[in-house]
Parts: structure tokens; sequence; C-alpha cells
């Protein structure tokens, strides 16, 4: 008898996110069980269960998610969750944890939809955050020439060393963009933004953004008005305003739901993976070829 | 491909009520999704969960039921979800907490199949409760002159001024149930009596409901002895007792569980169901009509 | 319509057990209701909520897990769900907490498919523990004349007066293990031995299983190094070492899985099963004959 799928949901919040358990359903899987705050010393009993109870020929159909809104805390349970296995005990782990890498992996694919990354400069702008350190990390993989933002300056050169540690050859330059005027520096002559800052800040103005003539793609992926930048809307899906094609959180959501289901899919395909940032962009990739 | 019907089960209580899952997965919901100790401002997380997984035209395949064993706060948790709704974007939302929706209308169909509600007067004991007053707004709606008891006619008179602002024709009377006297004086002349009271307590006795010879309906909705009303029976289906139609709470049960199973499926029909008392009603209605 | 098979596994950990999860969904259960953190008081309004749903000729589809890590409080949890029942009302239950029944029901019949019970004499090492206490119930059952072991005498004798009132024609034994002279004496002459201890605790050395001639069958039900019997690997399955039939934790595993997985099914067959230690043990034992 075929074994059902069930994904294990291991969420750091009070309440488990309703939204990783819908795109579960929707990803084929047949039986979902639910945990929340989970705690890293948790983890091993929790994964131990998924590991010890079926046989390995059978072990690809379990898998488990990390998620919660914390995504320091979702790395603690991953790390957690990696050192259960031993040999070819084990089954497949997901991060998305605030749905960080299913996010940067989207944005930077709605941009290399436009631009040869490999020969571009980028701004993104709040890059300390999970999800600007993972969309930095991802463009400097494909070649890109970053420019790391964050308020402090100190902040975002101990984010590029971080970045630095996982991606050996890459190109950053720590900005500021504490105010107006550094804002402009930092944004002045480069090719693709992306904001990724907190819902409700915005992070470039409408005026920098229009007077940015070298700018060709701008992606924001704050969904709550004011949206991080200026004259952006967060329906954007490749809109064009003032010469650059833009995309706004609403635009950028498709592509990420899609990577979302086909990561959580690709779960089963073996009981070995382990999809963080880098996987899962792949898997976006993938998906991006087969359209 | 059709989504699966998923349900969101929040429930304030320490622990999500299995009675209200097993009634679920009896209504042909596939994925029940629960939550426990669910506090409103925790609301808005789920339900944007819920909202913004599936596109516009699968909304409807994602409801949220809310229940738990406190009228009070599933009310305040209805009035977040509600809050979290913007244009087409929402999800189908019913309110059953301690089953107080679906238990004031099985009582009102029960006794309005046995005697016409606008020609009737009724008294409701225990009217201050979550039961209570649903039995009184649904009664007064169909044209019956209430009375409203409690033990303090303060109280009964503040049931009666909330219960007016919802129904505005209502016509009804504040009355004292404090004892025995004031209980023969509250049921004199009345058709109906709904005994909508706490567990083992009684609420009308049985000389006096022996001695109201007006009375042809009796419900009494207390499962556990000593009975609401004495003499009724907790199965009384129906049973003539002293002239009067009576009722048990096991024996309003069917009706009760048929009402629930029959909502719970209706909110799968659309995604922009909100189903609270009347709406609960007015299912059971029209149940009663296509049997 | 036919019902689902729906299982509420109550769990007293602060996470609801995967293992247990993962094996009910395995074991044809259609709908599993996790609880965690579950307290006996709260056992009643949870086994309300499984008796009160479904009508009596549909009660046999609901069924009641109790799990968790500690024995103790799963044998409250199962006391509080037995109280819960009335006349033909009730739901089949199963405690398994850390799998203490299925794990000495396994041991059980891993020896006696070596050896008979009743021409035999046994030490259970740790035998006052969770496994240890029902590996002796049920040994002694099968007519095996028990050596009670436990590192004080005292405690040993303990568990052998809560065992006789299980078991009124058990013979057993208490012997102390407190250290190396104390287990060579305990173990000499026996045929059978069963080490019940915790994780990484060795309590018969290599030293005195290979010394002790009588030896015909040694189950060690210790899955993590240092194991309870040195020499025993923890994957031996019936592998003979020093003229003995060895177990390990391991080795024992699928025997306590077929079983696990048969006494959940066996639930659903009607809705008053009760399955515990012996029941467990007799679902194991009609496995047997079947192969």
């Amino acid at each position: 008898m075929t074994k059902h799928r069930i994904l294990v949901q291991l969420d750091s919040d009070e309440q488990a996110s309703v939204f990783d358990a819908v795109v579960a359903v929707d990803s084929e899987v047949e039986h979902l069980l639910q945990y929340h705050s989970v705690r890293p010393e948790q983890v091993r009993d929790l994964v131990h269960g998924a590991m010890f109870t079926r046989g390995p020929k059978d072990l690809h159909n379990t898998a488990v998610f990390i998620g919660g809104s914390d995504v320091a805390k979702g790395e603690q349970l991953l790390a957690a969750a990696k050192q259960c296995f031993f040999g070819p005990m084990r089954v497949s782990l997901m991060l998305d944890a605030n749905g960080a890498n299913t996010t940067a992996a989207a944005a930077v694919l709605a941009a290399a939809r436009h631009i040869d990354l490999a020969q571009s400069e980028a701004l993104v702008l709040a890059a300390t955050g999970p999800v600007g350190q993972r969309a930095v990390r991802l463009l400097a993989r494909g070649g890109c020439k970053m420019r790391v933002a964050s308020r402090s300056e100190d902040r975002a050169a101990a984010a590029c060393d971080a970045i630095r540690s996982a991606v050996a050859d890459a190109q950053l330059t720590p900005v500021a963009t504490g105010d107006t005027e550094q804002t402009a520096v930092a944004v002045e002559g480069v090719d693709i933004v992306i904001a990724a800052g907190a819902a409700g800040i915005e992070l470039l103005s409408a005026e920098l953004r229009e007077a940015c003539s070298s700018l060709k793609v701008a992606v924001d992926l704050n969904a709550v008005p004011p949206l991080g930048i200026g004259g952006v809307e967060v329906t954007d899906k490749a809109v064009e305003r003032d010469g650059a094609i833009c995309f706004g959180a609403i635009g950028v959501g498709g592509t990420k739901m899609k990577i979302h289901k086909a990561a959580i899919k690709s779960l089963f395909d073996s009981n070995d993976k382990v999809l963080d940032a880098d996987d899962i962009f792949a898997i976006g990739q993938s998906l991006e070829v087969s359209e």
C-alpha cells in the first residue's frame, strides 16, 4: 500500500500558520500535522517520530516544513532538525519561516526575467533583514554587483560579512540609507532595486526612484501602505514606471506561491532534501524554464 | 484541480472542541485545521492565512468556524475575523460557540412545529445567557410576545434592551424568577416555555409546569440532571405531558445536529457567509421545509 | 454514508507525538485530531465530544488514543476517559503512552517464539518502570516464574505487590541489582532476561551475560548506547550470542510496530474496546498465529 504523504508543520509562533497549512493542502499533502510554539529542544523527538515510523523505502512520504514568523527561530529549528539524522535515516526538510525563502526567490526571479543579473548592479534596501539578506545572497550568486543597504552602515557591513561567508566571491558594498541624502547616493547608478523592509515604511521615495535614470527593475516586497518604494503599486507586475519595470508584493505573489507549492511537492520526491534559500531559488528557476 | 474543503476551527478554550471537529468531518470538510486558546489579537494573521492562499474563485473552499465554550469570547473572535476582509477577499465564517446558535435555533424550531409563534406568548427562563438571549431574539422575530426571565428583574430588563437593539419591533417584558412565587407569576398564561439555564439547575418545578393550563410547548435545554423543567425527560421529543408537548435536550439534539451540519456545508457554497444566530436559524427553517 | 474513521490523540506532553500520529495515519485513520498538554480534568469534555456527535451505530468510527512520554499521566487520562461512558454511549480507547504497552508486548512475544514461557524462569531488569512492570505482568500471565529486579530490593518488592494485584497467581521474586555481585546472583539460572531500563544505562554486563549458561533468550529494549545488555546489538533479531537468542530494541521494533497498527485498526471494529497492556499483548499473539 502506498503511504500517504504526511507533512509535519513546525511553527515557532503561538499559533501555527494557516497560510502554510493551506498551501500544504494545495500541494498534495494528505495529512498535515501542525505543531505550534515549537522550541529547538523539542525538535528531536518530533523529527525522530517522523524518521522511525516508516521503513526506509517509505520515508520519502514523510517530510517536515519549518515556518513561523520569526526567521531566526526557524533557522534554529532547521539546525536542530538536521542534527537528528544518521545515515539513510532521514526525512526531507524545508525552511520558509515568514515566507522569507520563497519571497526572496520570487523577487530575484522577477528581476532576472527582465535583466541579466551578471551584468547588473543591484541595491537591496533593508538588506539586514531575513528577506533582504536572502535576496542579496541570491543576486550575488547570480553574479550581480551588490549594494547592501541598512539605515546604519555598521549593520550593513555586518550583513556583508555574513553573506560573504556563504557566497565567497560575492561583490558586496555596504551602504547607509539613514536619510534621503544617503539613499540618493545609494541608489545612484544601480540597475535593480529591491525593497525588503518592514510593512508600512517607505525606503525609497517616488522622487528618488524617478530621478534614478539607470534603474531598470524595481521590486517592492512590502504589501502594506505606505509601500517601500514610492509610486510602485502593490499589484504591479512588470508595470513600466518612468522607464523601470516595477513589481509590487502582490505582483510577485503568484510566483512566490508557485515556488512554495513546487518546493512542498518536491519534498516527497526523496527523503534527503534540505530546502533553504538556495534550493528554493533553484526550484523557482526550474519553474521559469518550464513555463 | 478542485480545491479541498478546508475548515479552520478557532476555539478560545485550552483544548479545541472534539465535538465541533467530528461534526466538521461529518459535514464533508476534507481538512480541518484546529486552533485552541485563540485570542482576538491572533485572529488577523490566521484569517489572512485563509484569505491570501487561494485565488478568488477558490476562496469558497476555505472557511472559518468559531467555537469554544465561552460565547462572549467567540463573539470577539467573530468580530475580529469580520474586520480582516476587504472587497471580494474574504472567507465564510460561522459562530457556534458553546453550540449556542444551533441550540437556540433547534429549540425555537421544535416549538414552531407545534404552535404558531405569531399567535403565542413565550417565557424564556435564564434568558440573559447566550442561548437564552438567542432564543428570545429568534422567537421575537417570529412574532412571539416574549417574557424575558432572569432571577433579577434588572438583568432581565438589560437583556430586553440588548435584544431590542437587534429586533426593533420585539414585544419584550422583563420578568423576575428569583423565587417560586415570582416564577409562578412569570409562567402564568404563557403558551411556550424554554429553559436555557446552566446544567443541573431546576428553573421551573413540575408543580408549576402542571399548574400552567395555558402551556402548549415546553423545551428544556439542560442535559444534566436535575433538568431545568421538572418532569420533562432529557430524551423527550414531542412527548405530551399534562397537555403540553415537551422536549428535552437530547430530544432537540437531532435537530441541532442537522442544523450544525447543514450550516457547515453551506459555508462552502460561497466565500461571503457570516453565519450567526439568525442565519443559522434560517438554515434550520429551510431544513424543516425540505423534510 | 459511511463515517470516516476519526482518531482523537490525547497526549500529555507539550507537543503531541509525531510517532503516534504517523502510525495512526498508516493504520487507516482518516482524520487525526491531535491534542497536546492534555490534563485529566480536560478529558471529559474531549471524550464527550467523541461520544455525542455520532449515532450509536456509527460510534465505532470514532476512537481515542492516549499517548505521551509519561506513562503514569497516560494512565490517569485513560482512567478519566473510562469514567465518561454510560451504557452503550462509549468509544474505543487505547493506551500506549511512551510505547510501553506495544514494547512490552513485542518483547514478550519475541521471547515466546523461542521458549515455552510456562516452563521458564525470567529476569526483568529495571522492572519497576512502566515497560518493565508490563513485561513482568505479561510473562507471569504466560506462566513464567519471575525475578523482578530493581536497584533497590524494596522497590522491587513494591513492584511485585502491584503486579500481584493484577495477576493473582503470579510467581514473583523481588531481586536487587544494585551492584555487579547482586546482578550476578539475580541472573543465575534464568532462561530469559529482559532489560527494560532507561536509555544509555548498562544493566547487565557482557561478562555476566556470557557467564550465564542457563540463558536462552535475551531482549534489550534500550535503543541508545550503551545498551542495557552488554554485547547485544540494537539491531539483533534472534541473533545467537554465546548460546542465547538475542534481540535488540530495533530487532523487536518491527513486531512492536505491527502490534501498534493492528491495535489501532481494531479500535474501529466496535465502540467498546479498552486496549491496555493485556489486550494489546493478545492482539500481538493473534498476529503471531496468523503469520
